[in-house]
């Protein structure tokens, strides 16, 4: 089980996938938020985040090794560990680069794994979304090509835009 | 999208997502009551039933074709429409037997198809759970043979005899 | 403030409505159970609760006078006092003829009124849908006229009846 | 259905409201975050922000055409939409000048209508209460004249001056 | 950690105490469903059932060997296990007579401890309550005599007679 | 009842209980935000701060004077106080020297105490844990000795460090 917030889904994941793939046959990948969506900070829907695994999946030869589901929050930091778990299929571990994660399954006695993440400060969904407000096409090479495409048919860049501009004169 | 509750997956709703897939290419399988398990009318975890239909999609050639997610509750039926749609990718209209689902849909203006059922009182949740109290193993054939080797896994019917039957003289 | 399920709103509650308004100005109807419809138990949505005590206030020359709310329902009784008083505009007293919501606005030391109820073995929400369940026309003459035309505008007793048949054959 | 805060209501809600009485005979005034009160940035109850809306309908010969209703905040962008109009009577379309709230009720299919604001960076929720904290009296002009008097009389501006301060040295 | 309801306290809940105290030093005992109350089924608050176990405390010498501590609930079975250990001091084991409880932290991974009930179908919450609906007096040999003595201060059984014959009737 | 997020408790709870055991026998020590831990602003459990007190119960012959109580989060302020009251025994009043605090029981028509807090800018927890951040040893000073012991125990400096910084980088 690899959770995220996948918003958008960039390079980073992609290879956090890949290094997994080494040890395991097949991963859940859980869309965290997952309730959220057309806000500036979780600008797209879980079924838009499924949407671009779906497409990982479909243009890597993935399909049937790696599996979305969408985990929605509920605010209890300490409890959200099981109920990600109930809402999943049986996994041996839980696989992370964020620290706070690890600890909570940890406090819950739950085996974990600490991804190396590729280039954080790089691949880091609040700078790739950053650089969309700012208007630069630089986080084209940020995320898998895939993801580049299904964002430009879903006009997401431009939503990211104006709720990000709209967040901070709204009333 | 084809939501159900799965307790436990039978052969009635494996007829009618093959009857689906004559029409649609792919089906997202929503597991509702996703949060529950371990209770007399939900003994399955999300998790479990997932794997029920997992292993149904890996022994009929159905991988790519279904993709189960879960969808837990929330006790607001007219809002709940709109939660399932935003967990889901989008998809071109809700498949359901259940009336009272199809209704809430329409309320919310979205497509709807109605499922022929394969004679639901036989194929039928509730009473597939009452004959496993029961003791008989009729329940056998109601259910696909990957869901009846799964439930013998992890000893489903001792798990539901013990929570039905606690219930009752529960204090 | 006089709280309700109005499923639907009868002529129980009207004699309610006019005895309160010998008495207080204005009356603020508190549409209880806000969240549900499409339900056996609660059949109509807010919304149409909220038409049909919007058509009795038009009918009866009562605009001004009876102001509709609507209040979801959260599952903490003793709670549930102070969520009501503070989504409503103050009020001089609660008023019911329900036992337990007067014990539990007095266990807040909240301002109670009794109300008297018409015939409460007959005009009773629950008595009127399984009449409308039933086939019957006697229902017609327990609800006010408004509510009789509302009805049968958005078709509600065609609704009950497959909402509450479903209910006893769901699987 | 003109959903807003109202923290609190302004003239530019006022000039709003005008506008749409132009197009439609009633409309549905829906009173958002209605679970908050005595906080920094929702100062007023639900019920306050009902009376100031009631006393804006008093005082310009608007009682029977707007309707105020409390709207509880769930924190699900994408299910809010469905759940407002639950709550709701059935209205013709969802009035706003917040573009994310037109974005929102696009995705759900429904009907919008985009509001003209007055001014937005003068008449401003925000804005207000921070004229209110700095101790000027120049929000007195920024809002109408019932809703100034009843300000007054709730010692209102004194409650939004100890939240805001109180807020900033909390432990 | 000792769960339960404790609606009342009774005799069992004491010898399960009385049991658990040879084996540990000090016990957690968890007041569940702890935001019920002036319901049929959950006739007293978390602060009444709070105070029954104060009462044995300071009538058995028990204090400081007995904490209690509300345990509210969330329709989430699986994860309502990892919220209570979230809401507790750190404890050895879990300890119930409930098998539904010891299954769901067997699920999580945690240590359990089956207790031994004392004549469960006599000493039963819901036996008890329908003793004081029927009017018999014989629930007070089925409590300790510091929970006898508090219910009649409380005026216990009437509330237990008002509500669960009111709830029969209502509408 | 003193409720408090006691994150951690410090010198300044301490005081105020002190303060308050001169005028009441007992009193029930409400850990707020009961929900919450292992986060930058909330980094330890509601049993880690249950322990602190019950530490401080211990050293400073307080078992049977001060009980603690978790109490979870609900997000709606005006409902919380009703929430509060019913998960704790029924106290005289309520304590607090924040005056949000105050001010919500006040609305509700409830007993409130103003306490007079020691030095609240230097018995601060956001001070104190940015202290803890920083890496200097002052903040030992500033909590009594069973704390700064126990917070030794649990590695608690070590884990708000890590969650602090982390949540800055966080992606």
């Amino acid at each position: 089980m690899f959770p995220g917030r996948f918003q958008p889904f960039h390079k980073g994941h992609y290879s956090a996938i890949m290094q997994l793939l080494e040890e395991y046959d097949e991963i859940v990948i859980g869309i965290g938020s997952a309730q959220e969506g057309y806000t500036c900070r979780n600008p797209f829907t879980a079924g838009e985040r499924w949407e671009m695994i779906y497409r990982i999946a479909k243009g890597n030869n993935l399909v049937g090794k790696i599996w979305p589901i969408p985990l929605p929050d509920i605010n209890m930091p300490l409890t959200w560990t099981a109920y990600i778990l109930s809402l999943s299929p049986r996994v041996e571990a839980i696989a992370s680069g964020n620290p706070q994660t690890l600890y909570l399954f940890e406090w819950l006695g739950y085996r974990t794994k600490k991804i190396k993440l590729l280039e954080p400060t790089k691949y880091h969904g609040t700078r790739i979304r950053n650089i969309m407000v700012s208007g630069s096409d630089e986080w084209r090479e940020l995320v898998p090509p895939e993801v580049t495409e299904y964002i430009d048919e879903i006009k997401g860049v431009e939503r990211v835009r104006r709720l990000c501009l709209d967040e901070h004169t709204q009333h």
